[in-house]
């Protein structure tokens, strides 16, 4: 008999999930149903897209086609998955009921835009989308003022992109730093003063109260104030897309997201829901840093979760481990990355965290092309394991982030680090002694 | 009573153990003897100082001056430490004798020219000081065929530079593949082609047997061939300077390097010298890898060495872990690093090694200035652990690098690598899964 695999998405987890359920069974029928126009492709890529930087077509990295053709996947898209009954094994899309022997819900996140007046205006865009980002390429092209609302890593993407095309850029905030909650306030104020010094104005401690207008865009009001613009981007953030989880009723967690076991299995009333896995932005998970649960939603720790539940839903027997949720955005000519825990999420685990931090340079002094590098990393005080870090730097953040993940996951004290923690050297890559063991040394004079 | 501290070389670990005896007692007498003319500069860099991409005065990164006035450290250049009493407790050194209280030495490496005919003739140079390379410079001028003694990390960055000059280039190496020792052949023979790519004429398998010439270079002799050239570099490895160890009777360990407590003390007679520490080019420890010791001779090394020396030659308490080595070399375009074993290493600890392998990109496939890269990871057979790995890329292996040799010595095995391994993740900084995961995967595969 051969097994049917249907997968509800086609973001960084479905496609995955997919391709690996092929990878484990070569003989499943596999079916995949996406809402979206486009699939297999990266969000992350939008702000360069906007900009001319990446051609449209690059972005999609494949065609329902290409799925069909060279691994046997039909990828329906434009076809909703309406309705799943877990004891007939049946889902409901796009009118027609199909059955599955298992089944990966992977239905990522929604876009949350505020309930707020103003919001169906013309020139009011979300950042979720090819088609998200293809209209707002072009109705930028009349317009001189954006307000960007939301300043995480997307909403400051976007505004250094509209920077870059001579736009005038203000972007607001309701918390008092920008990219809150994944970055501390000294590192998040070195890329608001970053942008502020290419044009950008910020508003903060502003929640976004209403987008005005008749028929289009002509502002926004925030904190009690009227802005004048012509366009409004919302990247307020993401929330978990539960519709089906909840219409199955799977545990939903703390942080809004679906309960899983490390095979990705969700939980109904605290029992293992057999043949049904569910992976990416809709889920939470474990923590490898602290006990309790995290959110990850990014595109990496997708691609690693769907290609668990895509082994498992075949009939393999892959586990997935509590995440530290590594990120990095670029952000014009600055790498902004961050790992396992803020200063504010230590904060929610109840833990006290010292800081270290230390400024030099991405390679030798005197190697042409070296840009500043800034290092910050934090410890628990009680047990002095390292928990979390954060660098901005010119370029190479993302490798010595993966390092500071690395160790951070394996339990590492600071001081265990600075005993045993050796970096590569060669003038044009690094300094000889790199800035993170700098950041890493005055961490454990804090700890001291 | 004010403690003097006598540190014996000016390399990259006498130069840390200086400032970092500065910083742990303020008050001490601080001397530094060397024979070289230039102190505190990275002889890494020469290859670029020679090509003219970097100016040699900002390769010396600080003169005797900056450490009188800046850190009250006394630095001696061109003045040999001829002999220590270690019962008296002093140094003598150019013509003089000094008292202390604790000594460093970090006598570094000498540069191994095999003992062959012709090696004092005008035109052959090695690869150590900033005087050979503005000798190497201004030979260079006249010069057309430039003979490269030595395929190792040196020799290449040298061969490179000579091909960027326009000069015809000879590599000779005795073994049977460039980089030998600490790549693997499949990953050095790609190295090699990209150079014969750029015109690199390579001779392998050829111990050099002599220089001929009268007077001056006119060709070398290797597996009995002679070859023309007006030039050669000897980049043919460095061994530890052990002369003053030795006179002091030092244990020497089996690889050649003075063998060191973890608070890098050394032994006579295996009691440990009280009041000496050594460090750097000169010592052997013990790899992260596997029981045994290991040779790092790395700058980067060095520099962690020094500083824990000179802390405790000024009544630190710092410890020294066992070490991995992870190393990166700048070839043109193509950075190549390593770390831990490889399979050549592997074979000498009696380690039986799997191999997983794994090509992509440096970034996402659509974004501008993505490079090739492939990524190796070795493990244990028996234990699956990983024991070693190395990357070819255009860019951004060196921080990949730390963050496997990170894995490495928390002694992590293939397979929770792959459970817990996270990468961040942004289009123009790398693939949604980073090419190290997937070369893992592809490790955990051939494991089973």
């Amino acid at each position: 008999m051969v097994r049917e695999i249907i997968v509800i998405g086609s973001g960084a987890a479905g496609i995955t999930a997919a391709s690996y359920a092929r990878k484990t069974d070569p003989d499943a029928k596999i079916t995949v149903f996406t809402e979206d126009t486009d699939i297999a492709y990266s969000p992350c890529a939008i702000p360069w897209a906007v900009e001319g930087k990446i051609a449209w077509e690059n972005v999609v990295m494949h065609t329902p086609e290409h799925y069909s053709e060279k691994k046997n996947i039909d990828v329906l898209t434009q076809t909703k998955a309406d309705f799943v009954d877990s004891s007939a094994k049946t889902v409901a899309a796009g009118g027609k009921t199909y059955r599955y022997d298992s089944l990966v819900i992977a239905t990522g996140g929604k876009v949350f835009i505020p309930p707020i007046n103003g919001v169906g205006l013309d020139g009011v865009f979300a950042v979720r989308t090819v088609q998200d980002g293809k209209r707002i390429q072009s109705y930028l092209r009349d317009v001189k003022e954006v307000a960007v609302c939301g300043a995480g890593t997307i909403g400051l993407e976007m505004a250094s992109t509209f920077l870059d095309l001579g736009k005038e850029v203000m972007v607001i905030e309701m918390m008092d730093q920008v990219i809150p909650r994944i970055a501390d306030k000294d590192m998040a104020d070195r890329i608001q003063k970053y942008l502020e010094e290419r044009g950008a104005r910020f508003v903060l401690n502003a929640p976004v109260q209403a987008v005005i207008g008749t028929g289009k865009v002509r502002g926004v009001t925030a904190g009690d104030n009227n802005y004048p613009c012509e366009m409004v981007i919302f990247a307020t953030g993401v929330r978990a897309n539960t519709d089906i989880p909840k219409q199955l009723n799977f545990d939903i967690g703390q942080l809004g997201g679906v309960i899983v076991s490390p095979s990705l299995q969700p939980y109904r009333r605290g029992r293992i829901v057999p043949d049904i896995f569910v992976a990416g932005d809709v889920i939470q998970f474990e923590s490898a840093v602290m006990p309790g649960p995290t959110m990850s939603q990014l595109g990496s720790t997708a691609v690693r979760q769907g290609a668990v539940a895509g082994a498992n839903a075949a009939g393999g027997n892959a586990m997935y481990g509590p995440i530290a949720s590594p990120w990095v955005s670029v952000i014009g000519e600055k790498e902004i990355a961050g790992t396992g825990l803020s200063l504010g999420l230590a904060s929610w685990y109840g833990v006290t965290a010292v800081s270290g931090k230390a400024e030099g340079l991405t390679r030798a002094r005197y190697y042409p092309g070296a840009t500043e590098m800034i290092v910050k990393v934090l410890a628990d005080a009680a047990s002095h394991r390292l928990i979390g870090a954060q660098i901005i730097a010119g370029e190479g953040a993302t490798g010595r982030i993966d390092w500071i993940t690395s160790a951070i996951v394996s339990g590492m004290t600071a001081e265990d680090f600075l005993v045993r923690a050796e970096n590569a050297y060669c003038p044009s890559t690094s300094m000889v002694k790199d800035v993170v063991i700098s950041a890493v040394e005055d961490l454990c004079g804090k700890l001291k």
